[in-house]
């Protein structure tokens, strides 16, 4: 795990049993780590988003919210780190329905997706900002999730003032506890970062592992950002 | 409203343009004063719980709870105040369910349905001891609700401190904002105040407005009680 990872996540992975090796997002690679670790053990990695049967799974979610809807959906907001999620949603939107434009929503300073989408091919974010959404601080779109990805129908990206608002909101309205990373879609809505007026928008409100701090500094609006 | 509601409460009111008048939660009879509002403006009266109409609403999560369960449930707890949503789902079980036993859970000192039970007749608490469960403070059963919840299966009573370890548990592993009285049935079976090994047993999570002062209390473990 990123050794900037927060407690919560840490204290989880703990409690189901799991061992926890730490590395520096900045200048350690933890594929290179898995895989040695996975070779000492013979044991199986499972990738975070570059694997076909994780996008797969992922794409549950779209199945899900279509079938939830019940109504056609104009457009479809989800965030990106290495763009998992939204490639398993984008699949399966382009499969059923395909008038749904389904739109990225990065971090302000981890835009690679939305950077890529303007190159027309894989771009990294220039490194070294700090965000709330640690879960959505992958340097550059995935070697797999990209070729889906490019037909993304748009991109937008949230401050981590718009993401603590949007946490605010859920806790405040939908009375669920949301992480950053989980909230931008949210947080691109309600600042307009999308326009949705007249148009009906799925938001996909993804983990809710946030430390009790940030929490409270968060709802409590002592949030400085 | 009560004058000792949540912040949040008072709020969530006036923000759907509701207008708040308060009283007194010890000297004054809320029933009289809606009364009167009712008839200077001939406006209809929508009691809390003693009423046909309310209860056989609340009942629907009772229907909710055995469509999603799928399983059949040993037993099934539920908060209680003035009893409106434990009677609705106790005559659901009645029907759909007769061998789930219904069971009250009730803060320590506002206990009415708990001591009704014992006395065989609609009893009141003593007045007085605080609780941060002010959803569930009602004095005594009330006079349609009573009938129906002396068939219920049994009773128990939390604490402050045992709701506040059953909101961090919400907050932390079911990524849920619950508010006190709202989380004492989940306290209940935490705490092992009602045995569940063994048993398949339905939990009623209801209501979700806390101030975010005492919310974030209780999650950063800072809560007294």
């Amino acid at each position: 795990m990123p050794s900037d990872s927060p407690t919560v996540k840490v204290e989880g992975v703990r409690a189901f049993g799991g061992e926890v090796r730490f590395y520096d997002r900045w200048t350690e690679s933890r594929e290179a780590i898995g895989a040695e670790i996975a070779a000492e053990r013979g044991s199986v990695l499972v990738p975070p988003f570059d694997d076909p049967f994780i996008i797969e799974g992922q794409g549950t979610v779209g199945l899900e919210m279509l079938e939830q809807a019940g109504v056609p959906m104009d457009q479809l907001l989800c965030g990106a780190s290495g763009g998992g999620l939204i490639a398993g949603i984008n699949l399966v939107m382009a499969e059923q329905s395909p008038d749904t434009r389904v739109i990225v929503v990065e971090p302000d300073a981890f835009d690679d997706t939305r950077r890529s989408l303007e190159a027309g091919r894989r771009t990294a974010h220039p490194q070294g900002s700090p965000s709330i959404c640690d879960a959505l601080m992958a340097p550059i779109p995935g070697e797999l999730t990209w070729p889906i990805n490019r037909r993304l129908a748009g991109a937008a990206t949230v401050t981590d003032a718009e993401v603590a608002e949007a946490m605010r909101f859920a806790f405040r309205w939908l009375k669920l506890v949301i992480e950053p990373g989980g909230a931008v879609s949210l947080a691109a809505l309600l600042s307009g970062k999308v326009e949705a007026k007249g148009l009906t928008t799925g938001v996909v409100l993804s983990g809710g592992n946030v430390d009790p701090g940030l929490f409270s500094e968060i709802i409590e609006g002592r949030f400085e950002g």
